[in-house]
């Protein structure tokens, strides 16, 4: 059979190679293994199909688990009703299935200029232009350009951003910022998906409000159970305006039926217990202390170089010196040292600008013990790269 | 927030209305609620999550399972090899993803002039020119027909088709047929996806092996477990040809990232027990009851119309006089009588004719002590249609 070429997902392949025993990985964005409730899961699993004859059949969904999902919007600041709830097959296919709702042929969208490479990936088959705006660890995207480009007359089918806890720059958008954003959503009517996927994993008390906290009509809230509790049961939601809600049933029928699934029921079962604030608190505590020993560690072993302190989410962004480009460079940290991490190459939004000196340190899936470890084989990377960075100009001088 | 308008998905509201308490329902395609195996499905989620620590994590689609759709595959009289099987959200997201990768703008496709309606939803997006093929109870598609479009010069961006178990039809395709069909894909070059669903709920020995049994290269084989285990798990395969695997894998990483999920490893859990032949065999004999009874009640209640008697698969294609509208026939039926049907206009491909007078009865969900007292009030409901519809001309005549 004769197929188009299709681009393939880096992040995927990077993941099979990063997955060497040895390998001490920052690369993915995996919770942490010993953090899931596997126990609490199974007995969710066998409660949901033991009391009810029709966890397993077809059906509309599951409206029990729409109602945990308003409280822990609730908790996030965010008033919404159930009847803005829109249950998907995680936040990955919100994206998809909102890219395919909202972007039209000869569209464009205003993406972060470093972002989450799902959204590329969901954006590739209607391929709209890219507008890229600047974005940094410290404010999150520069609302300032955004402003402009509204104000320019471009109006794109949306804009996607990730206010806290930023993927892959670890960052966190000031409450100002938020506003003026979403005050920008309504003058110039243009939709704002918000991807909120590590909102509840939050380390301080310095997390503002969702933008949707102050936008219901153009905001769209991207959420997901895959960070707080189990990538694997595949479910996360939107809370989307009520105008949405038929059209995305109707076109997520046509990509998977938009059925109840076992695991809405099994995690609606989860939450029913009461469980979760525990859970949640353990998860923020232990990942505040992966947090803590990656900031010592790189204060020890890169204290010339920059990073950030998130406040929230399983991500900090290092840039590393000029000379150094982090795509060659993990050759030699996966190979060489047993150390891996995602390039900033990764993360570019369409053809915006990168200097190839960042890199993303995912921290949610390594072991304490071994963070201060992995940090220091990175360093010894950068150091070889650097000495086989010298080599032809030493061998030149000889 | 401004949305295009989306045409909503029929059978979904169906199911909503024909769910009313009271109504008896042959409507939708459901597998029977008291045949699910909630018991055996509770404990291999159990184990699924006990005994693999990362049973909630990420991680590669479960190759266990592939393995043991090779076995199923197999028993179909399928050769196949692990690296040929796909895993995907149900057989309706393998269509979605299949489309999407196949129909390109401008294109067409050839579907039978009845179809499962989640086939056109899977289209929409990419609104391929339909062109409809006669498609028989009896015969399945008319590969006459197929020939005949093809030897045209037109080159579809696939053909789509149910040969066993037909979904409205209920008919079967012989297996010269299906020898015909897969030879006119390979000579014409043009890729088949075949929709096998039901086919493993067989009742007599008389279904002949699937198209992909004839060819390896140009037919890509849809396989469910929703009809034989559970549609709340939601996994499905494709068997489809190695040069496929990469572009669905990346496809599929977009739309919901294509990782390991908890229904995977729970249908894999479930299948490592062997548990699976006896209940197979379970479902069909108790599948095979229920369609007894639905063809004695409609020898009763219809013995002037024509209905098939199918060798698998849970529906049965009733046609009425041609007096009969069967879609304002419906209203009648659920309001007046309380018994509940799909009307053929739901299954028309693109814009083939339709008489109105077909309806398709579901029988896999309805107990075998209601069929009759179901068949007996679709008579009635005929019956006040028909008095209904003589009413004008007699005020006329009085």
């Amino acid at each position: 059979m004769r197929v188009p070429g299709v681009e393939q997902a880096p992040l995927r392949h990077l993941l099979q190679r990063a997955c060497r025993r040895g390998v001490i990985s920052f690369a993915v964005g995996l919770p942490a293994n010993e953090l899931l409730p596997a126990e609490a899961i199974a007995r969710a699993a066998g409660k949901a199909c033991r009391d009810d004859r029709l966890a397993l059949q077809y059906g509309l969904p599951v409206a029990r688990l729409k109602s945990h999902v308003v409280e822990l919007m609730a908790q996030r600041g965010v008033t919404c009703g159930e009847e803005q709830v829109f249950l998907t097959t995680g936040a990955q296919q919100a994206m998809d299935l909102l890219t395919r709702l909202l972007v039209k042929t000869g569209d464009s969208v205003i993406l972060e200029e470093k972002v989450y490479d799902g959204i590329s990936l969901a954006l590739r088959s209607c391929a709209p232009r890219i507008l890229a705006m600047p974005a940094s660890s410290a404010h999150g995207i520069d609302v300032d350009a955004v402003e402009e480009t509204l104000a320019a007359g471009v109006r794109p089918a949306f804009i996607y951003v990730i206010p806290e806890a930023h993927n892959p720059l670890g960052g966190r958008m000031s409450v100002e910022n938020r506003q003026r954003l979403a005050s920008l959503a309504r003058r110039y009517e243009t939709p704002v998906l918000e991807d909120d996927t590590y909102g509840l994993l939050t380390y301080d008390d310095g997390a503002p409000p969702p933008l949707r906290a102050f936008d219901e009509q153009w905001v769209a809230y991207l959420g997901s159970f895959s960070k707080i509790l189990s990538p694997a049961l595949r479910v996360g939601w939107i809370v989307a305006p009520e105008e949405l809600q038929e059209p995305l049933s109707s076109l997520k029928h046509g990509s998977d039926l938009d059925t109840a699934t076992f695991g809405q029921r099994t995690l609606s079962a989860y939450l029913d217990t009461g469980g979760f604030p525990e859970h949640l608190e353990g998860l923020r505590s232990r990942y505040r202390e992966r947090r803590d020993a990656l900031l010592d560690a790189l204060a020890e072993h890169f204290p010339s170089d920059e990073w950030n302190t998130p406040g929230s989410g399983i991500y900090v962004w290092l840039r590393l010196d000029p000379d150094i480009d982090t795509m060659e460079l993990l050759e030699d940290a996966i190979d060489g040292e047993g150390v891996a991490f995602c390039p900033s190459r990764i993360f570019v939004a369409g053809d915006a600008p990168d200097d190839g000196r960042g890199l993303r340190l995912a921290f949610g899936n390594v072991r304490p013990d071994l963070i201060g470890e992995g940090v220091a084989r990175l360093a010894r990377a950068v150091e070889r790269y650097r000495a086989r960075a010298r080599r032809p100009l030493e061998s030149l001088a000889s």
